[in-house]
């Protein structure tokens, strides 16, 4: 498992602030064999590797031109088990949805066999799109849980995987039979992932109760309970859909909005990301910043679905910690750069009946993209930016050069760099413009974790 | 230019009415020396080709596995000089963002070398896209304008090419001098493209007032008069943005709207194609269907730019003619796949206000893609759909099918099949997940104009 000790040179970008790229234009990053963050220099001249005591030797990786290293994307929020649907809903909303297409694919996760081709598909798909963390659901199956947790484990991709818990308002041929059975289950998933990764270093268990309405009480307070037995994170669902929130009215009269069915259950903490955020109340957005829960903020499933459109701005004005998810499969979409770009879309949305000050900028975008999903998954000491002492997280960007060149070459992907564009310029055509094909190389704690052909590391 | 004689074997899909596909699984057309589609057959069992009389010696073209035949796009509002920009507005809007990114730019074009390498960029580009047909405005500049011509007709795409008349509220560095001169300017263009093309077969001049405020009145009746003497088409924009409304009124007191602007200036004809077309008033839209003048939607443009959402379905319900536009660089796409799923999104936004008939389906977005389009500029009776005497104006697509395979193929692109999926769910994971990896090969007019590096035709 040692890393080479190796050196990065060319530009490196990242997120100084929520509003503000650092563009080091002539940057150098030295990466241990610990897979951490060494040194970080901004300013070499002519891509010349100072002397460094005891780097000498250091294997060095260069960016092409018009290449820089940017930290790998955090998706907060993505269903791995329904990657096979992306892009097939029809018109439905959440709650058809879910009965139509979802529920039927994700009991099928019973044959391991179909498991394992899905699951090795969405993490190496992932990773091609720089994704290096993912908040996982997976399905109610403890073997094909445990087979994603081993699959983001080989393939090197940080992760929260979670068991899906249910056992109300779910079909008889997919749901939990118990509350105890959903407790048992879940504890088997920790289990397996404490033998695999037993510092939880690159694979984390996350308790995982699907949404309120597919939980009863007792369940839900069973798995705070568990939550705060065993101190692993916990994810769900919040104010997706409005025929959602009311549901959840009737199911829960007794509490005073949905995010308060989850406090009550002790499953709203700081270790608790809550994916969507759509028709949240001022009070509720109150106890989530009081709780210190996290935000996953999924712009193509809200539109996808019709779910509504959630005020992102807002919320980071209050306070709140917001990330990106691409929730698969309500999203289309397995690629943060093409959610943020959606979230940019989407705040524009906002801003015609909010106005001009709901707008994200690039900037925010990847900020949420990269910062923001380290705040919400908890470590952002440790992931989200290139400082020392943070692991090599990170995605080597290429753009073409279109030149002089009249052949079209489509391997490059389709950012166009005709000369004379600003630094500015170029990050905002990757955004809009970028895919996976920009995506040279992609490391994980300092190991790489995916290559695009052709790619020499 | 003889086109071989060929037939296309494999499934083709086309657009039997606004909300249904016409998917033939075992299809087969031939494909004369005219580049005319000569049969059409629909049930070819074991995809054998049967025999027809003539057609023994005819070249075979056969999809590979999970591909289809499609018609072309057509690409009803593109600024071809505005291409380098894409993915380049910030926080703009419209009337700012043409003082800030747009009219630097395309005043550029008196570089007759840039605009080379700027113009067979984009054509090259929109062609690997599948975009058959693009009706573009190119810059004031008139070798810049006639060269856009000459590329189009080189790498064969079908298309209109406008030169853009400006003669008030434009920057000193760019603009009309007089009425005369934009009359001038543009005569001189279409004696260009009739030179080079006489039945305008291919390439089609189209009159190009920019927009109303930024043409005298003088100007935009010299060009309705020069519409009418000429009858080559017409195209303009139409009600963007509030603010460019409102700009519309104080400039002409005395028209009733904006739409009466172009009408009372003998611009708005059956050969009038209208962009974006986001505030009209329910009289507006009366007055467009009355002279069975088209409207070009931009959804990725009129978001970017925080314009507005399009009324789309109030518009086809009131029986106006809508195509879809990319329009670079207000819109960040040159790929009509990629705006037609902005179509799909918008449409949810305004489902969100409007309710659910406001949606529009994977199928409704792939009709203004195509038969919307060729309405939109008057070739409906050539292009658009697969039937007999057509011109084969088609694209190859290809999805990946992930079979058993645990080896990533970024070539092949981000469309997975897993087996199992209707035709149906295919072309939504087409529509949702595709790119220009997935279109194989494009013909226009049965030549083929551009083609993946790998295909074999």
């Amino acid at each position: 498992m040692a890393i080479e000790k190796t050196i990065y040179v060319g530009p490196f970008i990242h997120c100084e602030s929520l509003t503000e790229l650092d563009i080091a234009v002539n940057g150098m990053i030295g990466v241990g064999e610990d897979g951490k963050i060494a040194f970080v220099l901004r300013d070499v001249e002519g891509r010349q590797i100072p002397a460094q005591a005891g780097w000498e030797q250091a294997k060095v990786v260069r960016t092409p031109e018009y290449g820089f290293f940017f930290p790998g994307f955090i998706d907060t929020h993505i269903h791995a088990s329904q990657y096979p649907n992306a892009g097939v809903f029809g018109k439905s909303t959440l709650l058809d949805w879910l009965n139509t297409y979802t529920f039927p694919l994700e009991s099928s996760f019973s044959d391991l066999e179909k498991a394992a081709r899905i699951y090795n598909r969405v993490v190496a798909r992932t990773l091609s799109h720089g994704t290096t963390m993912a908040c996982y659901y997976a399905t109610v199956h403890v073997p094909a849980t445990n087979l994603l947790a081993d699959v983001c484990q080989s393939k090197g991709q940080r992760a929260f995987v979670g068991r899906v818990c249910m056992d109300r308002m779910s079909p008889d041929y997919y749901r939990d039979e118990s509350v105890e059975s959903a407790v048992t289950a879940t504890r088997q998933c920790i289990d397996h992932i404490r033998k695999i990764d037993p510092e939880f270093d690159l694979v984390t268990p996350i308790i995982t109760p699907r949404f309120a309405p597919s939980c009863t009480d007792e369940t839900l307070k069973a798995l705070g309970d568990l939550h705060h037995e065993t101190g692993v994170p916990c994810q769900t669902h919040v104010s997706e859909n409005k025929a959602e929130c009311q549901l959840v009215k009737d199911l829960f009269p007794h509490s005073l909005s949905y995010t308060h069915v989850y406090d009550e259950a002790g499953l709203l903490t700081p270790k608790t990301i809550l994916a969507h955020a759509v028709h949240l109340t001022k009070d509720e957005r109150a106890l989530i910043k009081q709780r210190q829960a996290k935000i996953s903020h999924c712009p193509a499933s809200n539109t996808a679905l019709t779910s509504g459109t959630a005020k992102v701005r807002t919320m980071l004005d209050e306070g709140l910690t917001v990330g990106l998810g691409t929730d698969v499969s309500g999203g289309y979409t397995s690629s943060l750069l093409a959610e943020a770009r959606e979230a940019i879309f989407v705040s524009r949305h906002v801003a015609m009946t909010d106005g001009d000050d709901a707008k994200l900028s690039v900037e925010e975008a990847l900020y949420l993209a990269t910062r923001g999903g380290a705040k919400v998954v908890g470590l952002e000491d440790r992931i989200g930016g290139f400082e020392v002492g943070k692991d090599w997280d990170a995605q080597m960007v290429s753009l073409s050069n279109v030149g002089d060149a009249m052949h079209l070459d489509q391997e490059a992907g389709l950012v166009e760099v005709f000369g004379g564009e600003s630094w500015d310029d170029k990050v905002a055509k990757w955004v809009y413009t970028g895919d996976d094909r920009n995506t040279q190389a992609v490391w994980v704690k300092g190991k790489l974790v995916h290559q695009r052909a052709g790619f020499k590391p």
